[in-house]
């Protein structure tokens, strides 16, 4: 039997939406790279009567069950003493955690609020997972022959104390069949497309091979996922299916590897000694963003102008006045202009550009809101593309630089080959 | 009995943290809207055994059970048809459905693979809730007197179909009590002394309104909710708490309002007519792109320039070339003229720069990664502040830009006094 992780996280704010749980993806992947897999999350309230209802479910259908949220001192949190008192043990005050949290306070040359001493209260027969980031710490307790861990859910809190402590914990428990996955990232063409051009290769994989498809906004990843004694062997399997899959969608293979467009392009962009801008009008820097989100970044990226009015389309990318004048900012006039500019401005091989109406107030009457226009220049081109997007602000913009990312991959293949 | 909604999300991909699980967020936040509670989210994965045990929890614990993910075409979708066996119904061929499917890609021009055709398969007794923007129809179906909607994982999808049929269709349940929600927005200030400094207006409130601490990086939003036959009287009950804690927190105070920092400082910087740009390094568009993710931001924000080498600091925001040697692109100086820069080139009233190492790479023996100076210019005067941060490039870069938010939110309340 595989080792089963549930992660529970408590939270009224998870529940009413003010918080995107983040935390699960992130530990669901450090615990895929340990062969772990996560049977479940469950997000409930801060109530004692739910909590008590998530443990017991979570105690029949899991190992380990790794608790997020509701460490916090405020009266909301009320995670540690319901815990308490479902393990049958009491809170006790850890002298050692006490000084690191006033210490803490110190540090900051802050007086500590006297509700702080109760984070250092633990439990009394379990084990703490000490904090060095913060004035919660982890706690770990074994109850009915199940692991609970109990962290704090502040992002990065919680990921030092699942790096630090739980991941080693988890580690010896990890099973012996070993988890391979292989990647492949395809652009340009549909979920259902692609599951029909590959449905004969599909079909051949045997039981103990698994094949997800994971689409986002114009692309789709797909996922082969095994278990096996032997990794190598599964995997040299694994990749006789990706390469048979790779040769059949073509030129819309980007390729093998469990990254976004950006994550594929970069490394083939720096490999081939290539340089890369951006200038943003309705994107607002978030290509930029993207991109810089990527670690060595710098290697083939140098910069971007977000110029959200008019001025500064001429004033930073020698976009002609009379050209916005006379076609409007949302056009293909000004938006190749705007490619151009930042081409030159900084001397770079590829120039993306963006000009639209992402909404949902604006556009014109030639150009309602959704309308956008991309552009990417070369030293000696300038390729355009033309989208009518419908009026939510963020999908726009989403959508809009996934769209220059296709756009500069597919003219990078051109390039370079398939390869 | 409030109404009470369960969320069940599907997906092998959310269970493997490929996709972080924003949907339910959404749907919780128009719920809220709507003044219905979700009680619980359950992520299982796409097998049947998890399928099912979760729809036999989810009818114990809601009246409302909406399901999301595992209506595509392909293999790994199963949602559909163990619903049908759970529900003791059968798939039928919807020709209205299928009709709109083949449409679609009669449409994009291309011809449709036959899987796509289950896509028009609906439960027998059951009701569909059409989805104009994709071919997997949402689904309505009644078991047990519990309620059940399936929609598709892809968010805009998702979307449409909540808002076009799943939220009218709970609006009519929605219990007779209404939910009131307070906001107060406060920076500078960390969760413990907050509530510490509140204690006593907190200990005040009467048990029908609860309060919740919500810390991010640098901010704590505080959560007021109640729920009342008498809506106004209620609000202003609230609003009389809110007040106070207002006062007490004196400058810590921003705002009233369920915003972020930058949806704070926005309509500020809108009604005194300042304007704003941004000089970026080592948030690489990130404080832009935030900017511009809220509607509206035109009337503020003029642009940024992201600066990825030191050449384009010199080019576009005339950095000293010298300075840039003999300091670094990573100091005091640095920062200042990037700012400074900035608010020339942009003629605006308050320009921010970023100059740092992200990490993980990179850093010198001076300043290591995680180093990292921001500067605020206005038209007379620059403001610096220097961070020690780690080497987490994604958090550096979101706690980069809260602290430029902040230090802008800080000149602007004492610019303009503090309401």
């Amino acid at each position: 039997m595989p080792t089963k992780i549930e992660i529970i996280t408590i939270g009224d704010e998870i529940l009413q939406g003010q918080i995107v749980d983040s935390n699960s993806a992130w530990i669901a992947q450090q615990l895929l790279l340990l062969n772990l897999a996560v049977v479940h999350i469950t997000t409930i309230a801060d109530r004692e009567d739910a909590i008590v209802a998530a443990f017991d479910a979570a105690k029949r259908r899991a190992d380990y069950i790794l608790v997020t949220g509701g460490l916090g001192p405020t009266k909301d949190d009320i995670t540690k003493r319901t815990a308490a008192t479902y393990f049958g043990t009491n809170l006790i005050r850890d002298q050692h955690v006490l000084a690191h949290v006033e210490n803490i306070f110190a540090q900051r040359k802050r007086a500590m609020p006297a509700i702080n001493e109760m984070q250092a209260d633990v439990f009394e027969n379990g084990e703490v997972l000490f904090n060095e980031l913060g004035t919660a710490p982890g706690l770990w307790h074994i109850h009915d022959g199940k692991s609970f861990a109990f962290m704090p859910g502040v992002p990065y809190e919680m990921k030092h104390i699942m790096s630090q402590h739980v991941l080693p914990k988890l580690a010896k428990a990890a099973n012996q069949g070993n988890i391979v996955n292989v990647y492949i990232l395809t652009a340009g063409i549909g979920e259902s497309h692609l599951a029909e051009s590959i449905q004969d290769i599909e079909a051949e994989m045997p039981d103990y091979i698994r094949m997800a498809y994971l689409p986002k906004l114009g692309i789709v990843r797909l996922r082969l996922t095994g278990s096996s004694q032997d990794a190598d062997a599964l995997r040299s399997e694994m990749e006789g299916y990706a390469n048979r899959i790779k040769e059949r969608v073509n030129e819309h293979f980007v390729t093998f590897g469990d990254v976004d467009l950006e994550g594929a392009i970069l490394p083939i962009m720096h490999s081939n000694g290539y340089t890369l801008a951006t200038a943003e009008s309705c994107t607002g820097g978030t290509i930029a963003s993207r991109i810089t989100a990527i670690p060595g970044a710098g290697n083939v990226f140098k910069g971007s102008v977000v110029s959200y009015t008019n001025e500064i389309k001429s004033r930073l990318l020698d976009v002609n006045e009379h050209d916005i004048e006379r076609y409007g900012a949302v056009s293909e006039q000004v938006v190749s202009a705007m490619a151009a500019g930042a081409q030159k401005k900084f001397d770079v091989d590829f120039a993306l550009a963006t000009s639209g109406f992402a909404g949902p107030d604006g556009g014109t009457e030639d150009a309602p809101v959704g309308t956008i226009w991309i552009a990417l220049a070369t030293k000696t081109k300038v390729h355009t593309r033309l989208f009518h997007f419908q009026n939510d602000r963020n999908i726009n913009i989403e959508r809009t630089t996934t769209q220059c990312f296709l756009l500069l991959w597919q003219q990078l293949r051109n390039l370079i080959g398939k390869e």
